[in-house]
């Protein structure tokens, strides 16, 4: 027997403007086999889920295996067409109208992803060619709106944290939309969702119709952290490194909320990046906060980028614990001074075009024994260079400890050997213990933790 | 001493969406070299002299020979920097909205135009190739509205025509107006700013605000016919062919006013695709009509229509003399069969994907004298075969009579010859002196009308 | 027989607002009988009758004996009735949404007065009451719109004009459209329409939106002038007197075209305000205007005004002869200075508060001989009371030409005498002998004009 | 030393359309002086309360005793200045949009109430004059909305109910929203808030623009329950009588959450109008729930009804415990009945006219000792009549408990004496002593209960 309710559905995209030509209805609707059909089916499925308890994406895939989605062209546009679908995307036998947006809007970035690769426009070769990419992507799905001050906030952290955390992360995306700023996340639950939701009534408070929660996924992430229904624009990037120059091109400012390893790793990526020379004069509004519960996290984590990247990489940023009205006043100083700098050196507000980004930011870390092994860990490199170093130990552990392939390589071969000055191994070591001790580190079946690396000193 | 009023400004796409990547912007701006700038400059040098007095390309381009056109990337999205512009399309040192919009409109088609080319996506060996090509450049135009019911009327015939027939088109589209259709013409002068404006007054009348007035042109003819200003959404599509295929996929109906050589070319190519057997049941309104005085006129081509294509491509159009309520009646009573065939076979009410258009209408025609002499022209043809090759007569004597290269080959080769079965010939040639009594074929320099074919039985 | 085809409807106020009591509905449904049943009818008849050729109140009011318009409370608001309704105002059997505004309005206003009157708050004895009660009947159309920069420019001029002056109102209102100007008249054909219909097409040229055509009208005229269906806002006043109360104090500023007696008392209305010594100071764009043709008109008109008012009248407007850009340069500069003036003494943009106007012009001036053998007129006097003298005099000789109960009198009594400083009194009689051999002077049955008064010096 | 922080500001109506005549600006800016003064300023303190913790309206008023504002007339219409303004209502020194929105409702309402008394308009002497004065009220607030079918839904209850009790609130009006249903309350905290705060959120995951949180109040309690900050269309109502009259007439069904002796209050006007012999036939969803801690508490109130006014009263609503989808649902039919109903029956969707209101309903009821005692109170009277004085006793024992001048009477005089049938009394005095133990009755200073009644079989 089924375990969830479902239903079967046809949906039109009311209020939307995709349009597709016949070609494109005929990859994506080429019966069941075919990868654009597997990555939208997904993509759907997740989406249909938005709102549900499940987070776990192999669940859902498996609660929901007899999932179809079909895709007609007709006379009002594209019509989908849904088999077993999850119940819970609909009121009344209705289509929650967020949930029937956000799954045209994949369709568009699917549609989009493929069409365009073997373009000669598109050359992921280079690290222009990179960020061009990420520019039309986004540009397809009308993310980018000129002429608009700068008022986009990025907020990062865990999709699983404890009561409190969440409700600060709202406290804070409340204060921020009474500022009449907007709200960008990866778009799960959590930290993902809080912002968004405060904002939302802020905004209403302000009367503010047009307020953007921007959400930006991507496929191999999408199922286990399913957009929340709040999220009014929907942007599928083809991978985790897109998506990372989308948060950094498309925000004018950052936040950093209390997560596991992955949001260290984003908090190390943008350290990464903003410790490189050519960005110094690059204003770039980054706040890490929390509330007062989770100052301890907060003030290890500052702790730790002193130790390893040193005080100036500190000045990088604002820690402020437990003080919503006042990260919302920074973030609002910190956006006049990216305003004005957009202005004076004639950058696009839509689009941070002057951030460099190195291609080694750009690119996927494997994390094979080999190349974990072979990480260069030192005080003596270049800033920016370690802090990119550290990001990937970061992703290799979090491979280690939760994806698959990365499970299966330490059950082959054994934990990985980090070789690195010891200056650096050791708080990397404590901060990685407290993450467990904080529960902060998700592990499958909640074994106690056994830790996927080893450091060599 | 310049003989008109210039000035120098810059221009910022407000209200529009367009958003330009680096890359692209670096296209454009080439100084002065490179393709893609002559052809936006020679766009933008149109649209600046929208509603001016002069139609004559060469004029425009000789008299604001030291135009130039500058495109900067910058905060608030892209600006233009024009230099030595035409002083009419300014109100008190201001663009005019339209004008302005339009020429964003231009950027927008020609970025992308230049940036698909060579994309693996277009395909214009195949007949659905171009098709799907034409809908991409409809699409990124934002030109194709799902799920609105048929309501857009393409109004073709003459930009040079008599204030009688000029204000009869104003009341056509007026009585369009009254019954909530928009207009779609080729955005010139004439027969396409008439219906446009008599519409735009008929929509304030009933309260519509979205009234849409699309302008469909193309490089070779925006210069000769500049935009009007009512147009509110205008697309430059790469060529003729790929502009004819726009008007008949993305129009719902067709009223055909008086006109020249260009027209009847115009009507042919249509009923020539709706001669096909393929689109015997594909409903698609056609009205040929004009005021009292443009009876012979029209009743002349309704006669040519018997005599070559027979009385079944009669039956494809209604002729309509002097009533402009019945005109709109006649095509809204089309437009709900239009509306019905396409909700029953489920085909876009946006883009008219079953028309069967053959690829010999989708190539440009070359009028040499040994492509015009071996035109196959008699009754014993397929109909619609019949329809294809009387249209590239009209077209080869077009150029023969106005186009540089045409003109130049008159000169060297003499005459064309045009070999056909009499009866097809003589309406032929009655028909084209018929043009010529009533001043319908535009000389240059007004001199006799020397033919520059001859008939060979 | 009858001489006009009619219809039987029902409409409902899709997008109005107008809701109404039950009291209100019984008020106004009270079978047949009722003055302001009566009243309703009248004006709702004047509507239907928009964009007809007939403009004889009379006329309309016996072809259209017998409709009747019955006001039913329903589910969705209110519903209208209407029994024999001329059938032009419908297209293929659906009323044009500007009547169906209008007669929603005209609903409104006569609502809303009836109600009105008696209340405490009305107080009509004196001037500051009157202009309350202005106001509250401006307010309650919601014409008044706060925070609005100084934008409104009433026209005014002839209903019955050649062909040459309506073009030329068109093209003025044409370029007060093109600077975001919004047009207000006296909502009939001629000068009343031109301006609103050049202003409608230069508004979609700026894509503007919410253009405002403004249509100030009361129940004594509206059938003589239904409201051309351009307007998109009515209002009807109680009577002549605060109609014109309602022009001077909602506009920002005016601009005379050429027109009859009519026009011309509202000239010296407007002048014997200006004049006034509290109104020094209040900025009030004033232009005199028409085409080439009409420059005798207008300079007789100028040569009246300085010989009768002195220079310094003339010194309140200036005459531009043949140049609608520079008309609408100079009344943009002068609603700058208006705009500027109310900022600097914080008087509201949506309502003239400080302008004087003396009880003397917010009464009607009833011509009888005595009356009008009364009339002080000499140079001696105040400027002001001058012209307020002369606009009454011009007022009687409209009565005693045109309207019922003055032709009746001049049957009984003979001509007006009017006593008065022969240097006043020769102009005057120039300017109205003018009036008649241009045309202007509109006569009942085109007899010969017979002065219905006598100079007594 | 102040213990509240106090602004100095001056606020526009920005996005309003509220515009005052000079009389009107001067009737409220009499210095500190006149009752229309004194009402505004106690509203408008309550309002720039919004959302803060202090909920006594005492202690607001003396916290903020040197609050001024001040009235004047300016070129952007009206403008408030505001002297020692709590703090709160600000962000960085700007008004929330929303409360300064309320400040010109407040404006609005209490301006037009003002003026309106007097008006012969105005009969407050007959029920239908009543009813007539509730329409005009709401229709100068524009609440009254034509040809919208039935969406407003009341949601009644307690202004301080328990965490459990409010999130519940929440839950159902986030149900509500998924179905496009709006939400009318008190506008205070509590059910006042929850419901519109759920149906916030639901708007923007159904992507409703439009949403509506209309808040009803009177000057008597808006400084005890400062509407909240997410109410956008605030209507001041002239007292308690009028404002229950409002909820009736424009909600289209009702939901009665747990409150306290107010709520009950409430429940028993409805009942007592449902049961009007005149009512019997229209359709009136009315549903009472809670979460399932508050189940004793709505099983009494559910039991109490049977006890006194008989199977049929309950027959009137129904009982849903804890299942905010299937009170949402339930109401969704509910409303189609009352869709269906009115356009039968040609009643406005508005306003609903067809309801019977008793004149005893419409009239205060003054809680004497001798009124009190004269409460006629057992089951041989016809029901409507037994609930319209049960809802007295009610209104008795709250003025008794906590409104001042109740309270002086009971010191002066000792505990009413309520005469009734004790199978009346004894259901009535258990609900009352419920009421207390669930510290549903609040009583100033927390003082153990002690009656204020006593039941005289």
């Amino acid at each position: 027997m089924r375990p969830y309710k479902v239903v079967n559905v046809s949906v039109n995209p009311k209020g939307s403007l995709e349009t597709l030509s016949q070609r494109e209805v005929q990859q994506l609707s080429e019966a069941g086999s075919g990868d654009t059909y597997k990555l939208f089916r997904q993509c759907a499925l997740a989406i249909l889920n938005t709102g549900a308890q499940i987070d776990n994406a192999k669940t859902i895939l498996e609660a929901y295996s007899d999932f179809e989605v079909r895709i007609h062209q007709q006379d009002r546009g594209v019509r989908l067409e849904l088999i077993n679908a999850p119940a819970d995307a609909f009121v009344d036998g209705e289509m929650i109208a967020s949930t029937r947006e956000m799954l045209f809007s994949a369709l568009r970035d699917i549609v989009y992803t493929e069409s365009e690769l073997g373009s000669p426009r598109i050359d992921l070769q280079t690290s222009a060619g990179i960020t061009d990419y990420v520019f039309h992507l986004l540009r397809n799905a009308r993310t980018l709106r000129p002429a608009v001050e700068p008022n986009m906030v990025v907020c990062w952290g865990g999709h699983s944290i404890s009561t409190e955390e969440y409700k600060y992360s709202k406290r804070v995306g409340h204060e921020l939309g009474l500022r009449n700023l907007n709200v960008c996340t990866g778009c799960g639950p959590g930290v993902m969702k809080g912002p968004m939701k405060g904002a939302t009534i802020a905004h209403a408070k302000q009367r503010i119709n047009g307020g953007r929660y921007l959400g930006l996924t991507e496929p191999g992430i999408i199922a286990a952290e399913a957009p929340n229904p709040i999220v009014n624009e929907l942007v599928i990037l083809p991978d985790i490194e897109k998506r990372l120059e989308a948060f950094v091109r498309v925000g004018h400012g950052i936040i950093v909320f209390p997560g596991g390893v992955g949001t260290a790793e984003e908090f190390l990526y943008l350290l990464g990046i903003l410790l490189h020379p050519d960005n110094r004069d690059v204003p770039f509004p980054l706040i890490l906060t929390g509330p007062r519960s989770a100052a301890p996290y907060l003030e290890q984590l500052h702790a730790f980028v002193a130790a390893t990247l040193g005080e100036a990489a500190q000045g990088l940023y604002q820690l402020i614990i437990d003080d919503p009205a006042e990260v919302a006043r920074q973030m609002t100083d910190g956006l006049r001074s990216v305003c004005q700098f957009r202005r004076e050196r004639n950058d696009a507000f839509h689009f941070n075009w002057l951030l460099k980004i190195e291609e080694t930011f750009q690119h996927p870390f494997d994390p094979t024994h080999e190349n974990m092994a072979g990480l260069e860990l030192n005080r003596q490199m270049p800033k920016h260079e370690l802090a990119a170093n550290l990001r990937r130990a970061f992703s290799g552990i979090v491979a280690g400890n939760v994806k698959n392939h990365g499970i299966r390589r330490i059950e082959q071969y054994g934990p990985y050997e980090i070789r690195g000055e010891s200056a650096i191994m050791r708080p990397l070591d404590a901060l990685l213990r407290a993450f467990v001790e904080q529960h902060r580190m998700k592990l499958p079946g909640g074994a106690p933790y056994e830790p996927c690396y080893r450091v060599v000193d």
